[in-house]
């Protein structure tokens, strides 16, 4: 029976702040990044190839040495793991990972110490679909309501959501799983794109992009706002002439606001009919989500990509301070944490309508999604997830959108894994500050400044 | 004029897990530790001595190196800063030393990233104090209203405090600051300790050590619960017999229980007359607090060591969830988002008690209680600091409490800076992995397991 034998962990970044893709008002000059985790095993896949388990989180640079440094110390507690057994108690797994007190005095649950927590975990996950050969969303969706529970963390949430209504929710769900699952074979699992709407981008540029965008059959484009009033005026003109009345644009304000002031710039964007304004302020403010909410509402308020944990959510659900839960797949524990999450946001009604784009969260979410439809929520209605289109080139089986009549859409992954593994000439290309484009970038600068 | 010229970070454990001292229901084996940071200068102190700036964050062992490795980075962006210039401004050093939005990504504001940012500012402000000749506590408190306005981080904040409410807590202050100076010097500030009450200990020992407070004049003890309610209803019981029914018992469960069931054990506990309940759940629970507090009353809730940011606090305010706000001057980031948070608190009326113990926690808490008292809240009602009383000895410029015939209480410090200056020998010798205890420990260990 094959063991977890090692752990690697790499410090991947690719250098898109040269091109100012990814700005927005909070992160102007973001380096892509992946803390990435292998779990290496003595074993070998259904295939007959070397059996490991490819992980990640995503950071924006400076700092992604830090969460790698935090991932190889929880990763060592999986070493000498059996893989069959631990692929058959990935709750027992997610415990033993974090029961270490010291760490946790870290967060709890939080920062650093969660990224890294999450791309261990991811990587757990991705062995264990791997060792099964199913695609992690299949995985999931194999499960019983009661394994599925068992997986779940469902720590600090009794008051929201008892065991047996997260069962009762699974199991609504048991008989129809399969209609499901041919649906999204048929239509792809609904995205929108943020490519178009970068606000580093000139104004032609972001005419084109949505344009582009409009062919390629999208019903959703995102634009950053938030620097300048202005600007946003005119940008987001520009965006609703180039989509017509139809379509559907949300604006996103990565934090930069107060309060008040949240609500006042985006009553002044309403004109152009927005879906969500996402990131209003904090993402720790959960009583300000709600007041923006209440006080924008036609327009929905979304959040999640820097939400940090399961208790964060379980608030937002109860205070009723989201129309749209953005969760991500790096910054939550992996599947532990985020099966709580989908469970609650299926038990107060919200659509989850994952965070992506990044490093690897596009090969990530459309599990994710897929999964929710098929065996949590049930429902696609207000569900559209993010798609950025970058950087995929990067990856083993990166993730496939596809236009097939009603709208673009994740196609259904096929091969084992979270689709998480990087290509090795990536990781020799990219690792910081030893791969050879860091390397020569370096003596570049060097030669620059003329020492 | 002296410059800021080089920063060194140590990562310095001390073995207090031998012993348990500070076990409790969460952390039962920490080993009390300081990411520990100098930020050096080419001038001299006011008494001739080489001028540096001392600041240190707490955690409780494994991952030490890691918030040191995130300082390094923070600190780094110190180097070359004008001493005097520095001082003048800490608002402007505060939002320089945030401003690299790669990093923030890692929390944002809360982890590894704010532990370490805490550090580092720790030992700004500590320069600054040095650097002006006087205590923390009395830089802070001959500081305009305008002045503490400037350096505390208002962000996110306005909805629940703008700029002109906290000048006027500020201004009505101002008037009779000399006269609570004088107060504590005759009296001290009172604290509470929670040397007694370790999970770990012996009821024979929790006895001992509850008759040891009694005797040392402290009018509080505190007490760990939450492991097992036998166990906890007995050691109540100790406790009580042995302070008597006028002295105040605090009982502390470390965030071990969900909401329904932090509300049971407290009920339980409820005949033995405890003054709070503290970290009953999850920090992060904002609603979760505020549902123990309503059913637990008039037993206070307690909670702010693990409140990751000023954001947090603003909620629990506004949740009317803390009977008791427990900041911790390693967790939030120093006297920038320290002074904000006790402006917060004194606005909504809820008296601001100090999580201390851990490594320079109370060296610390005593100049923001003291700055409390004499510049913003004016009040002593319902106000006690924490002190344990270990690992003073490894500071240059230990805490005193003394008993001046109304209860234990901390003396004002009156040597310049945050009284966060370790000794050299300390660090030579708990230095992780290379200081002479831990070598000898590995060497001990090593042959103990024969290899």
């Amino acid at each position: 029976m094959p063991r977890i034998t090692a752990v690697t962990v790499e410090d991947v970044r690719f250098p898109t702040s040269s091109t100012r893709d990814g700005s927005d008002a909070m992160n102007k000059d973001g380096d892509y990044s992946a803390a990435y985790v292998v779990l290496h095993t003595d074993g070998t896949d259904t295939n007959g190839e070397p059996l490991a388990g490819y992980g990640l989180t995503f950071t924006i640079g400076r700092g992604n040495d830090i969460v790698a440094a935090a991932a190889r110390q929880q990763a060592s507690l999986l070493v000498g793991r059996d893989v069959a057994t631990s692929a058959a108690d990935m709750g027992e797994v997610y415990r033993d990972v974090t029961s270490d007190s010291q760490l946790r005095w870290l967060g709890p649950e939080k920062g650093v110490v969660h990224l890294s927590l999450s791309a261990v975990m991811n990587a757990m996950w991705d062995l264990a679909a791997r060792f099964e050969g199913k695609p992690l969303w299949q995985l999931l969706a194999d499960m019983t309501p009661e394994e599925l529970v068992d997986i779940a963390d469902l720590r600090y949430l009794s008051d929201a959501l008892t065991r047996d209504e997260a069962l009762n929710i699974l199991r609504a769900r048991e008989a129809s799983k399969q209609h499901r699952i041919a649906e999204l074979d048929r239509r792809g699992y609904p995205v929108y794109t943020t490519s178009a709407g970068w606000l580093g981008y000139s104004d032609d540029k972001l005419r084109r992009l949505c344009q582009e965008a409009v062919d390629a059959g999208y019903g959703h484009v995102k634009l950053k706002v938030g620097e300048n009033l202005d600007d946003d005026l005119r940008r987001c003109a520009i965006a609703r002439e180039v989509i017509g009345p139809d379509r559907k644009l949300m604006i996103d304000a990565n934090q930069v606001w107060d309060v008040g002031q949240a609500i006042e710039w985006v009553k002044a964007l309403s004109q152009f009919d927005p879906l969500w304004i996402e990131e209003p302020t904090s993402p720790d403010d959960i009583a300000g989500h709600a007041a923006v909410r209440r006080a924008v509402a036609p327009i929905g308020v979304a959040s999640g990509e820097h939400c940090h944990n399961r208790v964060m959510f379980k608030q937002f659900f109860q205070a009723e301070a989201l129309d749209f839960c953005q969760l991500d797949t790096g910054r939550l524990a992996s599947l532990n944490e985020i099966v709580a999450v989908l469970l609650l946001a299926a038990k107060f009604g919200v659509p989850v309508c994952p965070h992506a784009g990044g490093v690897g969260l596009c090969e990530m979410v459309q599990h994710v999604s897929i999964f929710d439809y098929v065996a949590v929520s049930g429902d696609l209605t207000n569900r559209v997830t993010e798609f950025v289109d970058h950087l995929h080139e990067h990856f083993t089986d990166p993730c496939i959108v596809s236009d097939r009549g009603v709208g673009t859409g994740y196609v259904s992954p096929r091969r084992p894994g979270y689709s998480t593994r990087m290509r090795d000439a990536s990781i020799r290309r990219y690792r910081y500050p030893d791969g050879h484009y860091w390397s020569r970038a370096e003596l570049v600068a060097a030669r620059r400044s003329g020492s």
